[in-house]
């Protein structure tokens, strides 16, 4: 039997139109590469947006067209993600810390028309320039210089336009946005998200038990709207008119915590590792900042360790713990907490909180072991699945690597556990496990708790090959600035937690570590740097 | 382009498995016709309503058939809201309130197959039993009495089934639940909701600036649940594992109120007229409720007085006033504020939430006039038309009244305006309007003056056929305990905000006013009833 219900899709365009219609006065604001902050309005982006749809459409573009864009998180990057999928076309965000090759093989193999590009990131776009061909090349002028040869002006180009763009009817598993995964293996991997898979994570996010958006918001994505569209929180700002904070290419913590002052921000978003930057920095200099009273911070991208809730605690700062990845759109769990735990203890609430959590409602999370699903013991590891209309159900050209069950679910490539209260926790990346003697050790658990000793700043431990026991733990450790490690005293400190023959057979301090464009740790890189290690003296770990 | 996102569709039995799974332990409390309070879990709502969908297909019902129910809010009847809709089958609601012929007329024209009823309103179901055919009939049997020939008991036909229904796979416009809008004129009309227009709804009132729905309120829905699904709550309720309280049928305000206070309810949701009862009751007995700090009332179903929001915020309980219909699943508009209202004085806040507000994201109003769309200047009146993804556009079966634009918006019948600020507030019925010498003047506006006056309970006006006039409006009032009314120092009364020639020629006082089953003036009823009113002393309106 059909229902009589409206068939109206779900499209970005309708968020863009809404803003425009009840939330004509809120603000935007965008940290310039000249540190000051350039103010509009909602009205003003609606504008902008919609002359950006109509002067897209006068050139030439046309539904499913791709138009990419490098360039940090501002304002006429946010006007790209509404005026391009307006019309049916997708844009597509380019990670301006991607290396030229990368970058230039992601642009050919999405057949990108054209580009709109910040000034200030032209010496990216000189670099790939040679391997690339956009057709016409638009950049956001800030000091109304000279441009490059071949490129035009994003001002005049808006003014070509007229204000009305001819919207086109959408279906709404229509293309609206692309975004390459920056993986540490293979060749980056196109996630093509639609105008419903946006408007739905949008709406999920937003709930009270998530990120609770309201039009009473002030919202800093300081997580890169070049990646998984900054975790969606454009989208879901604009659909209920809270007010934005874009930090542009500044994210120094100095310069995010004048910008939360500032701006009263109320949330803000960010991977572990600037987080951390900002802890570090408000505990170094202790009264600078008077952050809001209502300022909540957001952790994705890796685990965010339970010393660093516990730090932002003692400020006055709530973190959230999420978990997601580029082909999650990214958000799939949040650890928000449950009024039945209302009676833990401070330090159970705390392990809780550092679990990545619960699925979102319209998502499913299960992990998978060799003998089927896992129990919810939150003992029993497995492969972390997940499935909803917000999940990738493949990539977009290119090889397919075979991430998907035959019952339609996506391999994440984490290990996990589920507890009883159906609160999920990554324990490692599958390629991060360490096999020794037949046992698996995870390196998560071991980082976690090296970060949280007095002495260490950040930590990795990786699988090095081991004569006997197949593979044995090494520790790579920066130490805080002045530390020392006293490797007998870090041993004694991870065996209070660990069994013996878990902890690393040896420790190594660097002055930093390896990460991604996006802020993962890059293992792979620190298993190439180590594979030619030799064990000094081969203890024999006791079992 | 299509994007590469899965097509995982958007079912109303993902809200049941989310909560058996996450929240397994919140408690669902229903009122009991012997005044007790019987609680359960949402592990068993979700095993009860397993066991349901298992025994539907055993006993042969498949995807489209329709399984009736005749009930009152209770944990059986939210059984039925997740069991029958999960196979498939479509739960229709009927209104325990209506005309014995227009119920039959109901279930004759869905072709329900099934019908479960609560023991206690078996004298309904005896009334329409001549008239109607169904399958079988299931009792939910509180005393385990005997039961009526011909009927079976619920709790065995449960038990008769296993608990693992086969879950067909849906698609997530395929019905879920039909209602039949109790209209005051003209043949009952089917509106049915699809799993997509349901799950949509619920993510859409959870959000922040509309209910704030979370797993951490407690939700009482006073609003029927035979009555377009009691506004989505239990829905909403189920997907976020809020605690539910199910008032069953005693709606009496002491009863209603002691239900609050037990169970620390943070947000019910009714009818004017009942929350007019609670308030009254309130005031009448200062100290003998102590309500919950947090606690919020939602209004919708015909206007929210102004007055009432007042003398609500003056017992601290904060009214949040929402407008919607049943071809609206019901929820279009709310009226939470803006930040950006913070400096408004107290009567401009208090005339804001007393209008209807904006549309929720994913749905459109706009007011159209005679000469198009009206300017969105709180002044410029029309009808109220909305589209979304779940606003209805067409009704099931039947004839079919021409309420669609060609544009497909839904026609409301309501008269309104739209503000600056994109509230909408409704001024009329369409056909309640009342057009005087070619002027037209709202009654509703004359009602809601009339019961913020000290001597009135309650105030209908409604146009009586005049010589020379065409219409004039005549006041129909229910005077307070023990009030006299003063028909000269109500007019004078009435002049102060409004023209003369706007104000009732002239007020009659009765007992009561005639309601529809859903708590709606019945118009129509009263405007036969003094159809042949003589004006006594024909005065000719100043203008």
């Amino acid at each position: 039997m059909e229902s009589t219900m409206m068939s109206c899709p779900l499209l970005v365009r309708s968020m863009l139109e809404r803003a425009g219609k009840l939330f004509p006065g809120v603000e935007v604001v965008s940290a310039e590469p000249s540190g000051s902050h350039r103010r509009c309005k909602m009205h003003d982006l609606y504008c902008h947006s919609r002359k950006l749809s109509a002067a897209l459409q006068g050139a030439g573009v046309t539904r499913g067209d791709r138009v990419a864009t490098l360039m940090w998180n501002g304002q006429e990057h946010l006007e790209a993600y509404f005026g391009v999928p307006s019309i049916g076309a997708v844009v597509h965000t380019l990670n301006v810390r991607l290396h030229p090759d990368e970058l230039a093989y992601i642009v050919n193999q999405a057949q990108d028309r054209f580009l709109i590009v910040d000034d200030c990131l032209l010496d990216v776009f000189e670099t790939i320039r040679p391997k690339v061909r956009f057709e016409r090349v638009f950049v956001v002028d800030r000091d109304a210089g000279t441009l490059p040869a071949g490129t035009e002006s994003y001002e005049t180009f808006l003014s070509s336009a007229g204000a009305n763009p001819v919207y086109p009817d959408l279906a709404e598993v229509e293309a609206a946005a692309i975004c390459y995964t920056s993986g540490t293996t293979g060749a980056p991997k196109g996630v093509v998200y639609s105008h419903r898979s946006i408007s739905l994570h949008a709406l999920a996010i937003s709930l009270p038990d998530v990120l609770n958006f309201s039009r009473h918001s002030t919202i800093l994505p300081i997580s890169s709207m070049y990646h998984v569209n900054a975790w969606g929180f454009p989208f879901a700002a604009v659909m209920h008119g809270s007010k934005l904070v874009l930090p542009g290419r500044n994210l120094q913590p100095s310069a995010l915590l004048d910008l939360i002052q500032q701006e009263q921000v109320t949330l803000a978003a960010a991977v572990p590792a600037i987080l951390q930057s900002m802890l570090n920095a408000l505990e170094d200099n202790p009264g600078r900042w008077r952050l809001p009273e209502s300022l909540r911070l957001a952790a994705g991208g890796s685990a965010a360790p339970e010393t660093m809730l516990r730090r932002f605690d003692k400020l006055g700062v709530e973190v959230l713990h999420l978990w997601g990845m580029t082909e999650t759109s990214p958000v799939g769990t949040a650890s928000t907490l449950k009024p039945s735990m209302s009676d833990w203890s401070k330090d159970r609430l705390y392990a809780q909180r550092a679990r990545q959590g619960m699925a979102l409602p319209v998502v499913d999370v299960r992990v998978v072991g060799e003998v089927g699903e896992a129990a919810w013991d939150g003992e029993t590891t497995g492969e972390l699945e997940i499935r909803g209309p917000w999940i990738a159900s493949s990539y977009s050209g290119g090889s397919q690597p075979d991430k998907w069950t035959a019952d339609g679910w996506f391999q994440t490539g984490d290990i996990a556990t589920i507890d009883s209260e159906g609160y999920m926790k990554i324990t490692d990346r599958l390629k991060d496990l360490i096999k020794s003697g037949g046992e698996w050790i995870s390196s998560v658990d071991l980082e976690n708790a090296l970060v949280s000793h007095e002495s260490i700043l950040q930590a990795a431990v990786i699988a090095v090959p081991h004569p006997k026991w197949q593979e044995r733990p090494l520790a790579i450790v920066v130490p805080k600035n002045g530390s020392t490690i006293d490797t007998a005293q870090l041993r004694a400190f991870l065996e209070l937690r660990f069994a013996r023959w878990q902890v690393p057979d040896d420790f190594v301090c660097v002055d930093e570590l390896p990460y991604t464009s996006t802020g993962k740790l890059l293992k792979n890189k620190l298993r190439q740097d180590f594979s030619s290690w030799r064990w000094d003296c081969p203890r024999q770990p006791v079992r």
